[in-house]
Formats: C-alpha cells, sequence, structure tokens
C-alpha cells in the first residue's frame, strides 16, 4: 500500500530553503525564527512547480462515511525525548497551577504493542489542582502521528486521576476528514495510555493500522522489534 | 436522560494510577510530570478488561444532521479560580504583546442563568495589541464543558474590543462529531460573555441544554441556586 | 457580495465594553485580564437585544458538500509585527528544545499575490529539533482570517525542512463547517510559506477568493497595491 500516494504527495524531494541556526532569539528581535543563509534562498524554485501539479487528493464521491472505526493506540513514554517539559509559570510554585504548561511528545505504538506508529505532540495546560483526587485536570490539545499515514488532531480533558473523552477535530492522509471521540485510559501516569478512537468520516483504515489489542494493564510493554522500530515492526517512515 | 451512557461510560470506577506529587520538574529532569510511587503500578490490570468490552458509540444510521440547533451559555469569572493566568512572556513588559499567554477557566451557565453547566478550559494567545480601540486580539483555544454531557472544542478571535465568531472544531458526549461556528458577545470583558452556538452534525440536544436565554446586559447574574451548583440548578456532574 | 450578511453580523455597532489597561497582571492577583473601568458597566444593555433577535446562519437544505475546493494562499512575515516571538523555555537554553513557544502572526496573501487577505495568528510548539535535517519539528495550531470572509483553523506539523499537510479543524463565516487538509509549501523559512488548501464542507468559495496562484519561488514578492492594502488590492475589511 503506497500511503504518500494517499496524501497525494508526489514530490517528496520538493525540499526547500532549511537552514536553522539556534540562537537566543526572542521577541522584537527575532524577526524570523533564526537567520536563513543568503545561499539557501536560491534554491527551490524549480521543484516548485512540479508540486503545483501534483496529484490532488480525489474527491469523494459518495457521502462522507459516517459508520465508526476503532482504532486502539499506545502512548508510551520511554523517558527518551526529554517530555514532557513541564513549565512552571503559574504565580503558585509549590503546586500545579493554571498557568503551568506542559508542552509533550511521546511513542505511539499500535494496540497489540508490537508495531511502532509514530509519536504524540502537543500541549497540556495545567486547568486546575484537584487535591481531593490526588491529581490534576489539564487540557490537552495534541496530534497523533502515523508515518506516511498522516495524523489525526485531538482536544479536550486530560484528568490524572480518571478516563475521559477527547474529541477528534481533523486529520490529514487517511484520516483527512476524520470527526468523533477518543476515549483516553490512564494506565500508568504519566507514562502509559491506552487510547480507543471512534472514528467517523474516513474511508477503510489500512490493514496497517488493524489489530486485536493487549489489554491495557501497569505491565504492558512493546515487543522488542517494536521498540527498536525493525522494519517488520513499524509504520513506512514511521513519524519519530 | 442517562448522559452517561451517550458517552459508553459504563465503568467510571476504571480509575488507573493517580498519584502525583507537586514538584519542581522541568525539562530534561522531569521524565514525567511527577513521579509515580510504585506502589501504583500494580493497580487497575482487572477494571481495565471491562472497560475494553464495555458498550461503544452507537453508529449513526442515517446521515449526519446538518441543522443548525442552538445553544445559548454565559461564562462568568467568579474570580474564584484564579483565573485567568497572564503570563507577561512577551518582550515587552509596558504593554501586551505577541508572546503573552494567557491559560484561563471560568463558569459556564445556560443562557437563562439558572442553571449551571460546566467550565471553560483553554488558553488566549496574545496577537495583537490593538490602541486604537483600547482593546487586544487574542487567538482563544479553548473547551467548553457540560459535565456529563461532554464538551465542545472550539478556536478562533477573541477581540476585546468587539464580538466575534469562533469555529466549533468538535466534541464529545452529546456533541460528538458537532462542528459549526459560535457567537462571542462580550459585556464585560472580561468577566462576562454570552455565546451562541450555531451547532450542526449532533442529535437534537437534550432539553437540559435548551432554554430561553436572558438578554445579555452588564447586570446579568446567575440564580443564587445555579451559583450555589443546587442540584436543581445544575447539570448531573456538572464539571467544576 | 456582502460579506458579513454570510454570518449573520447584523448589529456590527454591538460592542460592548472594551477599555483594556496594560499591567503586569499574573496569576492569583489576576482577577480579570485588566481592570475595567465603572463607567463601562452601564453599556450595551440595548444593543444586545437587537443581537439576539438578529439574522441566524441559515440551514442548510442540501447534504453538506463533499467536493474538494482548492484555495492558495501565500503567508509572509514582512518583519513588521514583532512576529514570531521566540520564547525560549526549554530547559536546554543552547538549541531549541521541547518546551521552546513561538506564537507567531503573519501577513495573508492570495496566490497570485496581488491582494491582502488577512493575517495568521496562533503558535507553534517546539517538539524536537533534528540535527541531521538542520531543522525543527513544531505542533502548529493556527488561524488564517480573512477579512469579513471569516476564518480558517489549522493543526498539524510544521517542519522546518519540508513540506507537510496540516489538518483544517473547522471555520467561520464562509469557512463554517469547513474540514479537509492543507499542504504547507516552505519557500524561506519562515518568512514565506505557500499553502494548498484542500476544503470540503463549505458552498462554493466567493470569487475574491479565487486565483491562479504564482508558482512559489524565494524571490516572489506581493504587489506594491497589495502590500499597501489599497482598496482593490485587499479583502473587505481585510484583518489586521
Amino acid at each position: 500500500m503506497d500511503a504518500a500516494a494517499l496524501r497525494g504527495v508526489a514530490t517528496r524531494s520538493t525540499v526547500s530553503s532549511v537552514t536553522k541556526q539556534p540562537g537566543l532569539l526572542r521577541g522584537a528581535s527575532a524577526a524570523g525564527f533564526a537567520k536563513v543563509p543568503s545561499s539557501s534562498k536560491a534554491r527551490g524554485g524549480g521543484a516548485v512547480r512540479a508540486s503545483l501539479f501534483s496529484p490532488k487528493p480525489a474527491a469523494s464521491k459518495e457521502a462522507r462515511p459516517s459508520k465508526v472505526q476503532e482504532l486502539y493506540v499506545y502512548e508510551i513514554n520511554e523517558r527518551d525525548r526529554e517530555s514532557p517539559a513541564y513549565l512552571r509559570l503559574s504565580a503558585k510554585q509549590t503546586e500545579n497551577a493554571l498557568g503551568d504548561l506542559v508542552p509533550f511528545t511521546n511513542k505511539l505504538y499500535n494496540g497489540s504493542l508490537d508495531k511502532r506508529l509514530g509519536i504524540t505532540a502537543g500541549i497540556c495546560l495545567l486547568i486546575q489542582h484537584v487535591p481531593e483526587r490526588n491529581g490534576d485536570r489539564y487540557e490537552a490539545i495534541y496530534s497523533c502521528y502515523f508515518g506516511d499515514y498522516g495524523h489525526l488532531t485531538v482536544q479536550g480533558p486530560y484528568l490524572t486521576y480518571e478516563e475521559s473523552y477527547l474529541a477528534v477535530t481533523g486529520g490529514s492522509g487517511v484520516f483527512e476528514g476524520a470527526y468523533g471521540q477518543v476515549k483516553l485510559h490512564q494506565i500508568v501516569f504519566p507514562f502509559k495510555i491506552f487510547y480507543t478512537f471512534y472514528l467517523k468520516g474516513i474511508p477503510d483504515l489500512p490493514k496497517d493500522l488493524l489489530c486485536t489489542p493487549v489489554p491495557p494493564s501497569p505491565t504492558v510493554e512493546p515487543t522488542p522489534a517494536a521498540k527498536a522500530a525493525e522494519p517488520h515492526a513499524c509504520l513506512n517512515n514511521f513519524t519519530n
């Protein structure tokens, strides 16, 4: 299955200027994210024309599918991505409070834990410390990435003390036009989360993404092959 | 009306590990949000199996509803939630500027101001100070929570000097699959806002959420019963 | 074409209290964003009633359109908006890292670069520095504003070293109910980006927004009339 074709990505080589210099740029002094060496300005013109005439996403001839498709994934923090970055920005420095921001990125595996899919990427906004539940309410805004298959965007509650439902707000690639909701089932805060997506609005999911999930428990682990992202145990161009 | 059933939440007791310790965790030193006591790792396995086989959201048999349903709500800041947290992070320290971030959470009442519904939760990004209007343009990304009925996600402009329209990007529970837009009518910046949601994509709203709105004015107040969230004046398990 | 009518905005004069004072408000000390002078509390009541009975968005009689419409726009940073604000909040101070936040707002032109449309507004979350590509992965959450025509909301990957697809999560005005995806083609990081929106769910785009795009290249520039936002070279009430 050629997932790239699903996205109308004909010219993966259409790479444009990319040079990036880290620096302590900030505020008004940063006209751009960082300086672009002048040499890079000469690239890209030719490739772009091809991109303009590249294959486009096909118009769906039938109505948008409204059947529910379940997609199971595990989000696992293997402590190797320097995630999360807990930004303690609230006025309260002694406990979690509104104002704290938590950008994060973890690894995504399929529900049977034998295939690496990609990553999550986004932010949790601390909304409320909930002492009587010994936890916190976050507002979570993030994406789940599935390599060449594209991504899903979600937004909603992340409660450290019980499961919750987030909205699926859209997607790209095979997830283009996705809507519905997703159940977030926390297993080991904040290292292991099991998700059940209830997806509508998209064609049948590729077989690559279907599986019988391993029932979530604190001891579940991806297979060594999936952890190592061996070719037979990961998606094509899995997001990393 | 059993709102919980609408979300397929069969096992509210399926609570997983929740222990949370506040601390000055940050960046690379914070492998997780916070440490998880080892005792918590032993929990959860049994309950999870039930969750896997719990009722699922029903597939809609007919096409997705495209009629418009209006939903009226008031967002009120009663100054008891330590909200908003104005994070003055821009390089300019003397006036509002791009870079300032404003996480917030306020209370939500129904349009007739006699029922507590839940809360708002999200963030305003300061985009532009607009001196000629004596105000600011924010990009707002947040959710509106309605207890067991679920939540709506919205994104768009918040202008402190005039009304605006935001996009409804999705929802959960009875709002699963919602789309459309919402008019934000500011009454008293930033304490009282009246919203008119124009919702599509969802079944008929529960009667609990329908009402004849009180016309917005600076003097409107929730009823004392709603403010106190007395049982007859709040949603089931209203979000708080 | 009366774009305002498309949004059901009958009473542009329904402006509510707007006074805003900058200040170093933060956390618990900021009960509101800023103080509201008591005089402003007396305004607004009369106009509101009109708003309550203003025209509403019409229910679509036919099914939601699922054909794909392409919309071409250029996002250009002319270095006159103090954007982006690179907030170096990660623990690593010497290179880009998770925790860095980048609120931004740039100018939007149509694909033929002869019309000013509005602005972008939102945030990029730095997810990962990618040294082997000499660039970075961001999670981007923002809106594109088109004056009286409304706005589109998008979320997804922004890679400084190659093109990407983001999800279209919703919209307002003529974009109410929009879904689909958008291709982000970077030309000169981070100053010139060419977008191809593949929009579904909306009526035919207004002619004002249609054009034959100028092929993206590092040397493209908006026409002087568009840069100056002369009346014939900008949208009605273009967002600025």
